[in-house]
């Protein structure tokens, strides 16, 4: 995969960044996009977390890979974020492969890519990163910090690290803490990675092989956890490619296979193998319970943030069952919160699909909480 | 891996093997084990079918790995299956690598293993395989056919083309036909096989590379399905290998990270990559509703064996449900069936630990079953 650096927007931040693993960069790039406009009291701007394998390109065509933006039905003009009413903003997170500071950026110290030189992130250090954008665009105070699955995770330590920068916040399809189920898969997706020779202790910029069978395999793994039995079963059951008949063969038969490995390595000419070990990391070290000493409600103490958490039925990555703990850990601290669960076949990637109440949901809480902080603004 | 021959018990039948995908096996090999004695009445004969990674070596050592049994709770002296009462058998399935005909032994036709050339073959090729080893025996009608997972898809499969010749079943943690969701960690292991050079179109045993990489990444994600959310979580949440911190590195800093990798690189040295190839196909076309044109209580027309269909609740690979749809069909026919569905965390993995209920409903069903045959025989 070879970056466009005409066609991705950044800036350099010149002030060191201190990291939890106890690493110091001294300046990183933060790549974004920015869409729709501030408005005049700066009441409007919503920051949007993306996941795993997103990037800023949140809506519209990717300017690098071409692809369409990962959120392009919730996020546009007369879309449940509409573009025409808020400034949406989106970074990619620190450790990732489009434009910001990751292992695949050149190191300055040693004028070669990063690789494995790069350090353990986490999701904090991604977060600390993206106050730096917020500066830099002049936004003292978002309306909202948003996102699902590990943009999820961005809003909650975001929220719990700098609630005076934010007026609401909606965690979707998201976990206070990695289960041990995630990081079983997360892990499976890091050994699949790691066991492709081209990735060379992650050097693979040396060679020019990309590790692209092991990051397709890592990728295909994803793509199971993120749907549903259900899911699965009625958008494919035991569909054959072609014709009637069993081939007999190890070529894909059935439908899901083809899907599988359609999605896997269609991934790998837009995604960089080390930052998906670095990103899964990150995901894995995040834990805001030990953060608080096993006391959740400590991550929120005193906060003022309005919080909206979604959580769907059949996301048996992220359970409506951990969404209900930060629902539980919120409400004891008497913090204003709403929760909905939404039911659908969809599992975790419902928050990336068409789903109606979603969609109303998200709405309508922005729209609310946008009066509301407006109001706030122009007293 | 190695297998020494002399080690392995084995038949040669030299009858020709007429397969699902359409070609012959001229003659091949059955490689067995054998527990305890055939009564005077031949009344208390077995057949026990092991699971995707299993083997002839139910209990007691392995004689080849060193192992131990792979039921060694279940089958022996004194145990559910008591070998002082029973006579149990075990196949090593067509496609294994323990000793029968599979891809790994030699093509007679090339005087070279099998490798791909070896044709694919279906739970239905297995279970006729193994009739000819009851034939060797002398034994016309088992007291009992059963199995967990593909044991039990066999046990279903040889009830449907066998009926006379046993007078129970025990399918355990299995279904009827293979869902997507299955379908897709199959698919899933393969590709992780086959992205690994070593695995050279099959032909590794040219080169000698054995691929180990892929396999045991193959093996982390079938470990992963095995195990509940919930099991997962009591068993390891977040807990480090080590101390109190984080390493931030990509090393093990989870234990369940560590048992996976564990799991996976322990699996190369006694499993062979193409049989896991074979095998997992196996499953996937498993389908005895299509087998019956939509119908599964057709599989088992006019049925006159007793079975009782065995469940776990947190099995999500194998579920409830799944084994649900078995009992219905085998009620709409008036067949005698009993279910049981056992409360447990220990998910897909409940047929091989300790499972006090499950130990129970399975002695009980078997002693009660045993009474009735021997009656029937001495009548």
């Amino acid at each position: 995969m070879n970056i466009d650096y005409s066609k991705v927007k950044k800036i350099t931040i010149n002030a060191p960044l201190k990291l939890d693993c106890g690493e110091t960069l001294e300046k990183f790039d933060i790549a974004y996009e920015t869409y729709g406009n501030l408005d005049e009291t700066k009441s409007n701007a919503i920051l949007v977390f993306h996941a795993l394998s997103g990037d800023q390109f949140v809506t519209g065509t990717n300017n690098v890979t071409g692809r369409e933006g990962w959120w392009n039905q919730v996020v546009g003009s007369g879309l449940p974020i509409d573009t025409d009413k808020y400034f949406v903003i989106c970074a990619n997170v620190l450790g990732g492969c489009m434009g910001s500071t990751g292992p695949k950026e050149i190191n300055p110290k040693t004028n070669k890519p990063y690789g494995l030189d790069f350090p353990v992130i986490t999701i904090k250090d991604m977060v600390s990163a993206q106050t730096h954008l917020l500066d830099f665009l002049g936004i003292k105070k978002t309306l909202s910090v948003l996102g699902g699955s590990m943009g999820g995770m961005q809003a909650l330590q975001f929220c719990s690290l700098y609630p005076e920068r934010t007026f609401s916040s909606v965690p979707i399809a998201c976990a206070a803490s990695h289960s041990a189920q995630n990081i079983a898969f997360n892990e499976l997706a890091r050994q699949a990675i790691m066991a492709d020779p081209n990735w060379d202790s992650g050097n693979y910029f040396l060679s020019g092989k990309v590790p692209r069978n092991g990051l397709a395999v890592a990728r295909m793994a994803g793509h199971i956890s993120y749907l549903s039995e259900q899911g699965l079963q009625s958008r494919f059951g035991r569909k054959l490619q072609e014709g009637d008949g069993l081939n007999f063969s190890f070529d894909a038969d059935f439908q899901v296979e083809s899907y599988l490995k359609y999605q896997g390595y269609a991934f790998v000419d837009r995604f960089d193998a080390n930052s998906y070990l670095y990103i899964t990391r990150a995901m894995d070290y995040f834990d805001l319970y030990k953060l608080n000493n096993g006391d959740l409600s400590k991550a929120f103490k005193n906060t003022n943030v309005k919080f909206c958490i979604i959580s769907f039925s059949t996301d048996w990555l992220y359970t409506t069952e951990e969404s209900k703990k930060i629902v539980i850990a919120l409400n004891s601290i008497g913090a204003q919160v709403s929760f909905v669960n939404i039911v659908t076949n969809n599992g975790h990637d419902s928050f990336l699909v068409n789903e109606p109440e979603f969609f109303q949901t998200l709405k309508g809480f922005l729209d609310s909480t946008y009066e509301d902080f407006k109001n706030e603004n122009s007293r």
